[in-house]
């Protein structure tokens, strides 16, 4: 049977990781993942009861596309009490999870040759969904210079290079780095896109984990950006695939129409769930602090253990950090590290395919007591 | 904001018609809802339970990409005691429902420019995710004079006309027309593709829901065959968004890639609560016996009301009928249906951009009681 040419993108390593650790755990391994970016903690007790509760009736079904208007109409009174921004529940879009958002905003945004800028390192699920889409992935390097973020510079220069750019996608917190990206400068980038004609997508998946800095949504700045945001991270809520866009009017019914085709609907049980985690702050924010414990251990736990951290650990639940002194194969340190010791991360070639040779991403979202361990299972490892 | 040629797909109108019966629904209007193919009874009691006892934990996580072990060791055991097939479990992919099955073996088996095979009047959304996917679409009329299923010589034709196809995806039992396809025809489709190189892709989302002729799995027939099922239809579970793939082994890690990246995993609490129901025969073969009542009652009903049926309706839940005597625009038909009489119903324009201006599709996995009510107040509507 033929294999089409886009279908040969890269796999996204951290799956694979959780794949092997799925695995050695059931063979009776004492595992720590620290692998993909998921909490240990579950979905906030609201969440759960509501989901029970729509079990007694049992009766779980479409809803329409776009999801449930109370959803809809719970997530813009978010923006009013948490941004001060004034949504009109229309424009958003329920989705199944930011995984569907990305597709859709790039299928509805972008047509084959199109060319999006991304940073490096980044996640890596853009750059290969975009490759499935056949559009280019224009990757702008963030590093300490930079202040790990990309700026109207650094786009400028892209297009002198590559040419003109159709997107761009920034995440703020940002995903392996940590970075937060100031509301200033959010601003600016926001603004060379409009002038440029540019669509901006704002990734703001990790709102509600900022540590350090403040947490802008594109929204308060723009009518014109097309923001996602999950119920994944914040909300504790992976496996229920829930996430959310907002859209620029003109964009939503393309978006509803490709949704009604791809996906029918997010789950409603998902959806029902979601709904009542937009009230639960006071438990979440609980847990955001336990994260700041993990990664003010790992911050300095790691660097002593040989494995520096160059980037900013302003937000999100990733240290992100250079292995070079021990390996220039961090796929094959990564795999050692599980075979040997049973800890679980990432290899950087998923979020940087020229350095990342040389990174891991650690996921701090785990149990405080899994850091400690890990880091001491590593300590041990490495003498 | 620039939209993109690709996302000019058409809206899936049953959607759009679900969305309409849903507002009227809240604002007080007794909707009887026949537009989607969704089940009017709830998941299998077993399947409720699983959930219920899954959220006790809380813990709702990613599962691997290719879903939970037990699922697809339990979807495999499947295809042994229903089928007398053996299927190793690492050929099955679980996904986000059918939709995400059909997105994902799309991208994977054609690249841009592709010609693919579908059933003219059949399910909307192939034709619209190919047409996002910048896959052409080559309709093949079904009709009695070809048993409404297409044959070796209609794609024979079509090759002759159109050049060589890249896929064909044949439904058994189809939507909207009930075709059922027999075992040697379906070989011969089989062969016929494997003959000219020809990707096989069998739409298995109804079996369960036979009411007359043999139901034949694609894979008692051969191991080349994409097959994609559902817990939507015969398990009663449309919004848990949950189905599977089966897959040829050479096909197995470019799905497992792309869903790594384009969905993480299904979700979770679905996955767990599938398992459950893939032993709940008991309970849901009641069901279809439910909509044989209705199959039966809405079969001699609608031609009383001057609504003549030519297709089979040997399986899946839809009468699809021709209202030619009523309108010439089915669309406005099915808009002043809902408005006035409050009974939803899809226009055939989204099963076939040709004929569908003179045709409708009613669901029958309603409530007997429903069907009644829906079909007095056409019959008082239309006087």
């Amino acid at each position: 049977m033929k294999i089409s040419r886009r279908s040969a993108v890269e796999p996204f390593h951290a799956m694979d990781v959780l794949a092997d650790a799925t695995r050695r755990r059931a063979a009776g391994h004492p595992v720590i993942s620290m692998a993909v970016g998921q909490p240990a903690h579950p979905a906030p007790r609201a969440a759960l009861e509501a989901a029970r509760a729509a079990l007694e009736d049992g009766r779980i079904g479409y809803t329409e596309a776009l999801g449930l208007d109370a959803l809809r109409q719970g997530i813009a009174a978010h923006y009013r009490t948490r941004h001060g921004v004034k949504i009109d529940a229309s424009r958003i879009a329920v989705t199944t999870g930011s995984s569907a958002a990305f597709n859709l905003a790039f299928l509805t945004l972008f047509d084959p040759g199109d060319r999006v800028a991304i940073a490096r390192p980044g996640y890596p699920a853009y750059r290969n969904i975009l490759a499935a889409l056949g559009i280019e992935t224009i990757e702008i390097e963030v590093n300490a210079e930079n202040d790990f973020t990309m700026t109207p510079e650094s786009l400028e220069a892209a297009q002198t290079v590559f040419g003109k750019l159709s997107g761009v996608l920034l995440a703020s917190p940002a995903n392996p780095t940590g970075t937060v990206t100031n509301r200033a400068h959010l601003q600016a980038l926001a603004d060379y896109c409009s002038v440029n004609d540019i669509a901006f997508i704002s990734d703001e998946i990790y709102h509600g984990l900022t540590f350090s800095g403040e947490e802008t949504s594109a929204l308060e700045l723009t009518d014109d950006a097309v923001v996602i945001n999950s119920f994944s991270k914040y909300y504790c809520m992976t496996g229920w695939r829930i996430g959310w866009m907002v859209l620029p009017e003109a964009v939503v019914r393309p978006i509803e129409r490709l949704t009604q085709n791809l996906y029918i609907s997010a789950p409603e049980l998902s959806q029902i769930a979601a709904l009542a985690a937009l009230g639960a702050n006071d438990e979440l924010d609980l847990h955001r602090e336990a994260y700041r414990r993990n990664r003010d251990l790992l911050a300095t736990r790691l660097p002593e253990l040989g494995f520096s951290i160059a980037s900013p650990m302003d937000g999100a639940f990733y240290a992100y950090v250079d292995v070079g002194r021990f390996t220039n194969d961090s796929m094959a340190f990564a795999r050692r590290m599980l075979a040997e010791i049973n800890v679980a991360a990432t290899p950087g070639h998923d979020f940087d395919p020229i350095g990342g040779h040389r990174t891991m991403r650690f996921s701090f979202a785990g149990a405080h007591e899994e850091m400690i361990e890990a880091t001491d299972r590593i300590a041990a490892w490495l003498k």
